[in-house]
C-alpha cells in the first residue's frame, strides 16, 4: 500500500528507452499490494504498470512468476503479460530494485462478491489450472504444512510475551494458541498426498480478480503461486469468496464456483473427498499469516491490518463440514 | 502518501452515476499528496483525478480550492478542472469525505530542473498571478508570521522534551530554537505590509509542476493557495527551485525563474527591495513545517520525511543576501 522505491523522471525516462512502448506522458505511484512498489505508466501508445520487487520477494522466484504469467497470458488466460524489452528482457533493474513492465488490465475488483462473480471466477480458476499444465518451471508451496508450523512457532514466542486482541474478537492468547496447534496436529495426520497437483494461484481472494461489466476481465498479482493441489486453491477461493462479513458461509455463491469449476475442469471424487480438510488448512494458513501480520505492524502504520479472527471463525465453519456436497457442489 | 479512504466498486458505481463522464474501466489508489486520498479513474471516455478530503483539510476552505482551480483552469492556466456532475455540483461526498474529481493532466514532474523548467515555471507563476486577479474569494495564509510564530511555539514545546536528530545536521535543539526565534523577531519587524497581494499557489514546489517533451504542461495541488504578497510566492520558488541538493544556489535557474517572472509580471521596486526578506520568510516557513513534520512523525512510519536542515542552510544563505540582483535577477 505505498511507494517505497521512489523513481525520478530521469531514471524512468532512461529505464523506458529500452522499450518500444511509446513516449511516457504521466507515471503515478499506485496503493497496490503491500509487498512491492507499483507505479501506473502512461505513454502515448498504452498504460503500463512497473512493478518494482522490494526486499519481501525473494529474487530467485521470479523467473518463475513472470515465466508463469507470460505462459497464463498467451494461453487464453487474461492476466499482465510482461514486456519485454528490446533486447528481450524481461527482468530489468530500476531504482536498486528488481523491476518489471507488464501490461495494464481494465476492469476492477469487487468488495461485494456475488453469485455471477463466484461462477465466473470458477470458470477462470479451472482454466487456469488447465493452462498452467505444461508450463516448465517449479516452485514449491512455502505456505503449505511445513510453513504453517514454522509461522505457528514465531507466533507462539510472540503471543507469549502479551496479551493481543484484534477488532473481531476478544480471544485468550493461550486459547487461540491451542486451537492453533491443535488444527495443525489434526491436518498434519490427515494432509492427502495424491491428489492431482500443478500450478495454484494460492491468493485468489476479490482483491485480485477483475471485472469490467460483470464479465471477469482479468487475474493478477500471481506472487504466492506454486506447485500444489489444484483443489486446494479452490478451498482458498471457498475461503476468500463464499462467507459473508459476518463469517456465515454463503452456499449460493460456493455453489456457483464448485460447480462452474467443475465444468470446466471435472474434479476427481478424491479431491471432493479431500475438500474439508483443504479448506481447513486454507483457513489455517490464512489465519497464521494475519496474526503474524497483526502482531508485526505497528499500530500507527499506514497499511490496512486484516481482523485474524475472521478466518477463526471460518476455521470452525470448516470443521464441522463432512463432505463436499454441504459446500453446495452439486454430483 | 497513501490510501486512506477505501472506496468499493459499488460506492464508485453509485457516486460516477452522477456524472456524464463515460462508463468506469479501470480505478486505483495513488500514493499523491500527503494529506489526501487520491484515486486514478479511467473511463471508456477519458482519466480523472478523484480526491477525498481527509481531515488535515478543512472543509470550509474547499470553496476557495475547487474555486480557485475552476477559475484559473478557465482563465488559460493548465491546472486540474473540478468535473461538474449531472446537476453542477462539484463539491460531492464518497465514503464519508469531501469528493471531488477532476480532470487528469498529463505530465509529471521533475527531479531535478533545469534552467529551462526555472524559465517556464517564472511565466507560468507570473500568469497564474495575472489570471487570479480577479477570483472573487479570499483566504488569509495561516502560514505567515502568526502561523510561524504559533508553529514555533508547538516545535518549541516538543522539541525541549528530548535531543532530535536529522539526517543532514546534528544540530543542538538549543542553538536550533535561538535560530529560529531571532530570525521570527527579525522578520517581525521588517515584514513589508504593502506589495502588491492576490492569489498565490504558496507550494510551487516541482513536485506540483508537471512538464511534458519539456515544455511545462501544468500545475497542481493548490491546497496551500490563499492570499498575501505575489512576490513572496516567487521567493517560494527560489528556494524550491533554484538551490542544489547541497543547498548551494543555483544563479542561473534563479536567474531564469526571476527574469521570465519579470517579462509577464514586471516586479516593483519595492518587491524587488523586499525579496530577500520574503525569501528568508519562504525558508523560514518551511523549516519550520519541516521540523514540526519531522517530530510529529513516527520513525517507522511509511512517509517520507524531509530534512528540515535543508531549509536551515538555505536560511542562512538568504541571510546574507543584499540585493535581489545578488539571486540572478537582471534590471
Amino acid at each position: 500500500m505505498a511507494v517505497y522505491t521512489k523513481i525520478s523522471d530521469s531514471d524512468l525516462h532512461h529505464f523506458l528507452a529500452d522499450y518500444d512502448v511509446g513516449r511516457l506522458t504521466s507515471y503515478r505511484g499506485i496503493a497496490e499490494g503491500v509487498q512491492n512498489t507499483n507505479y501506473l505508466i502512461h505513454t502515448d501508445k498504452d498504460q503500463f504498470i512497473l512493478t518494482l520487487y522490494e526486499k519481501l520477494v525473494d529474487e530467485k522466484d521470479l523467473p518463475f512468476f513472470l515465466g508463469l504469467m507470460e505462459h497464463l497470458a498467451t494461453h487464453d488466460i487474461s492476466c499482465p503479460l510482461p514486456v519485454h524489452d528490446k533486447n528481450g528482457r524481461v527482468l530489468r533493474e530500476l531504482g536498486g530494485r528488481p523491476a518489471v513492465m507488464v501490461t495494464f488490465l481494465d476492469g476492477f475488483s469487487v468488495s461485494k462478491p456475488q453469485r455471477r462473480h463466484c461462477a465466473d471466477l470458477g470458470t477462470a480458476l479451472a482454466k487456469m489450472h488447465l493452462a498452467g499444465a505444461d508450463f516448465s518451471l517449479q516452485r514449491p508451496n512455502t505456505l503449505s504444512l511445513d510453513g504453517w508450523r514454522q509461522l505457528s512457532g514465531k507466533i507462539m514466542e510472540k503471543m507469549s510475551s502479551r496479551y493481543w486482541t484484534w477488532e473481531g474478537a476478544n480471544i485468550d492468547s493461550g486459547i487461540i494458541m491451542r486451537i492453533i496447534l491443535d488444527e495443525l496436529e489434526y491436518l498434519r495426520n490427515r494432509w492427502p498426498a495424491d491428489l492431482p497437483t500443478g500450478i495454484i494461484h494460492a491468493d485468489l481472494f476479490p482483491d485480485n480478480v477483475f471485472f469490467l461489466n460483470d464479465q471477469l476481465s482479468g487475474l493478477i498479482d500471481f506472487y504466492f503461486a506454486c506447485n500444489d493441489f489444484l483443489a486446494y486453491d479452490l478451498a482458498i477461493c471457498l475461503n476468500a469468496w463464499c462467507f459473508e462479513t459476518d463469517a456465515s458461509y454463503n452456499v449460493t455463491r460456493g455453489s456457483a464456483l464448485m460447480n462452474s469449476y467443475q465444468k470446466a475442469r471435472p474434479l476427481e471424487q478424491a479431491e471432493l473427498n479431500a475438500l474439508p480438510l483443504l479448506a481447513r488448512g486454507a483457513a489455517l494458513r490464512f489465519l497464521l499469516t494475519r496474526i503474524y501480520d497483526w502482531i508485526n505492524t505497528p499500530e500507527d502504520a499506514l497499511v490496512t491490518r486484516h481482523d485474524p479472527s475472521e478466518y477463526l471463525r471460518k476455521l470452525r465453519f470448516h470443521q464441522q463440514i463432512k463432505s463436499a456436497s454441504e459446500y453446495g457442489f452439486e454430483k
